[in-house]
């Protein structure tokens, strides 16, 4: 079994990992950390994520725990992650970094933890996403100019940005076999006297309503067919398990810097 | 059984029709009509459908035949159209309209006929699409603005603008009971920051690509549920059994002027 | 703003049912209840449910609130129902019962409340769901036997039972119209040589996986086009905002035995 | 350019063929053939596929222009294709073939042929069916037991087997990597009491109705994500664009037996 040690337990980011550690065979946390002016802090975290009581209680101190855990999953501020890298540097421990928002200055120091041990950085660990990511690039790969390439996304009513990150990600993937470069290919809307399609261009449509966690599709268009890879989230389950994921994977690791492609075997 | 003739016979539409009289069992064809310079007049116009003979040969002199049909299905000019509409007036015969691109004038002459007998123009003869007006009109008197409407539309990569017409009926649909101008709460892409979704906009997101005939999806999204109503289309043959319907449906009415709204019984 | 009571405030629903009165701007919590023998006594429901003090704290004894609302919602227990609903009458107060699982005499004595006062009855709260009820029956009376009609539903591998409820209440609702009795025409799977499809079937497809709350579809297939008209739950929100729709409605009713079709006007 | 023979120019696959080499910049139609008895000899193959004249009349005799193609595209009855397949060994012709029905001795001839030139024989000449059988495995060798696995498609009324084959092909593709034997783990449809899901089962959902020409779906369903992979066919020149893929493919080839997954470098 994998001991992990989970940053930020508290969280709903964290509350997530503390459910899929306890259905994983695996895997088991070890250590529930939180910041230490947190009012939860001695808290059973089992309890804290709806699970039932787990017997890790949260705790501050991760100097303290050095013993008690080979893998460290942090998704929380760039400078709490990077004094965590800091320490894992020094006590050979593994770290998975879910972290989003640092400078670069912020980024080189949590990369060179892999220079001591391993590390996995990734901005999206969801191991759907990052599959389709793959399947994308190889049907673009397949299919050529031969096909219309569409990608639609829709997300809940609250977000601000259009389209996706994700959905840009997926553009990105199907671009790159086919030699073209998205910021020249990309339609992102359509009104009015368009003309016919551009076989070359990548068009994005996007839906905004309600609460929709985030679905995506690439759409691959042919006379006589399509092809469609799609991905729905629905809940942080999804980006836990990938983390979890990848700390199992990343025990087995000696020493480099990853990201989720290689935990997923995906290069 | 409803006797029919049908003008503009080998065309793509007329041959569509063809077949789908020879599927029914309360209309038969009984003339099938051409211009007169076609090449066709004297074909069997089942084995230029593809259907096997029927035993009715393309012909030309509709004013010949008036003792032989109750009523007429015309997909064709408007000149045309207008000329059979006049006589149709004058021997009391029905007609089903599906030409388009009429002036004012002609629109207005071919109306007329509903003071001698019955006659259905529509734009969109498929029963499925006009259903989908009505069932996008309820469901948005329904849910009211406790939803956000998006309308997402698939069409082919010929097609030269956006969003399609049908799209931009559906958001009149949902529009009017909820009051408001589809000019100003229309959306029809989405890029960089847009901010969060005003709750009574309505969206459209438009994909084109291959050879899709035509998809439209009207959505309701609301916190922890969706709705969505959805048509396809995949050939001439949802509009030729609107037409069939609006036919037998008009033999029953001894004079008016009618859309597809009245055939299926949705106002 | 109408005053509105919720029993069992501490579950799952109960979180829910507090969360969207929160949201509503016609109605609002003033008393929140739970058993006798719970621990969350006293606690403040909005921090319960996750969204900052509302200042109602979890209380026991519905008889001495009886001045501080007007309606309650009740997803409990059928014993703890039927005693609510005779307090109920006593008080003039109006119900939204969404308890399951009742005999035949304690419905019947719950039901026994809309000859006092209004009282809703419902085993599924969700707008959409009701809705596509409606739009189900509506689609299938005009379309008729010119379609073929398939209902598919997707559950979370949990699901003990298929199809679902549900599903075979939409079932129902397309084979009203139709004349048809749902026994004799359901077909609930399809392998090895089935032979072509008869019309008047009515085909079931039933996915089962991951955590999908609960998708349902009903397909109706012609030549040349097909319309579907799709509900996907995501969240208790959505039952949550039809018992509170159902709240307000029923404020403005005097008395009688009502159902979401009422509040929805559906009938 | 590739030259290419056509056999059974009149039929609809020949005419998709016929339609579809008339847009290649890369192959060319030379011969159109037809069965000496049909009433199709002499009249222009461009014409017959609706395109318009291409000036290449449908002819019978195959040994007689040896000459004039590269390629022989065969989508015929087995017999004429064993002796077509006689006829290209001896003249060193390669051959793209899409006939079915083969008896072992049969295929054996036409097999024979890969050792004299290059020969490609496919089921299924879709392009992106192929894809997805490829993206489909590698889905499931990623996601492994962490996802459920299930199948839905979606054929016209007159198909009488159920599920397809290609749906079946489907689950081959994702039992293989997770090492179960798809006749043990399949599940053909779900009625009742039918208990939890059981992780190692891959469940079949068939929808029939309407000209639905055929829909595919494998769906992995994890807690919080879905991946989706489907493929809609519409027409028959999504078999016709593979078929021609595939000719001017096997004209770079000296020798040897191959399949699509050849011809797409999906192996």
């Amino acid at each position: 079994m994998v001991k992990v040690a989970v940053n930020g337990a508290g969280g709903r980011m964290g509350k997530a990992l503390v459910e899929m550690l306890s259905l994983s065979d695996q895997a088991e946390l070890t250590i529930a950390l939180e910041r230490p002016d947190s009012s939860l802090i001695g808290v059973d975290s089992g309890e804290l994520a709806g699970i039932g009581r787990n017997g890790v209680a949260v705790s501050v101190e991760l100097a303290a725990a050095v013993g008690a855990f080979d893998v460290l999953i942090d998704f929380s501020t760039p400078t709490a992650t990077v004094a965590n890298a800091q320490l894992c540097a020094e006590h050979g421990k593994r770290m998975v970094v879910g972290t989003t928002g640092f400078s670069a200055d912020q980024r080189a120091a949590v990369e060179s933890l892999g220079q001591h041990s391993a590390v996995c950085i990734a901005s999206n660990y969801a191991t759907g996403v990052n599959l389709c990511f793959k399947l994308a690039e190889m049907a673009a790969a397949v299919l050529g100019d031969e096909v219309d390439i569409e990608i639609i996304e829709a997300h809940h009513r609250h977000k601000v940005d259009a389209p996706s990150g994700t959905a840009l990600s997926l553009g990105q993937a199907v671009a790159k076999p086919l030699g073209r470069e998205l910021e020249k290919v990309a339609v992102y809307g359509r009104e009015g006297q368009t003309g016919a399609r551009q076989r070359d261009t990548i068009g994005f449509a996007t839906v905004r309503g309600g609460d929709i966690v985030g679905d995506h599709t690439v759409l691959f268009a042919a006379d006589g067919e399509r092809i469609e890879i799609t991905h729905k989230a629905s809940s942080r389950m999804a980006f836990a398990r990938g983390a979890v994921r990848a700390a199992i994977w990343l025990a087995g690791q000696r020493q480099g810097l990853f990201d989720m492609r290689d935990v997923l075997g995906l290069h």
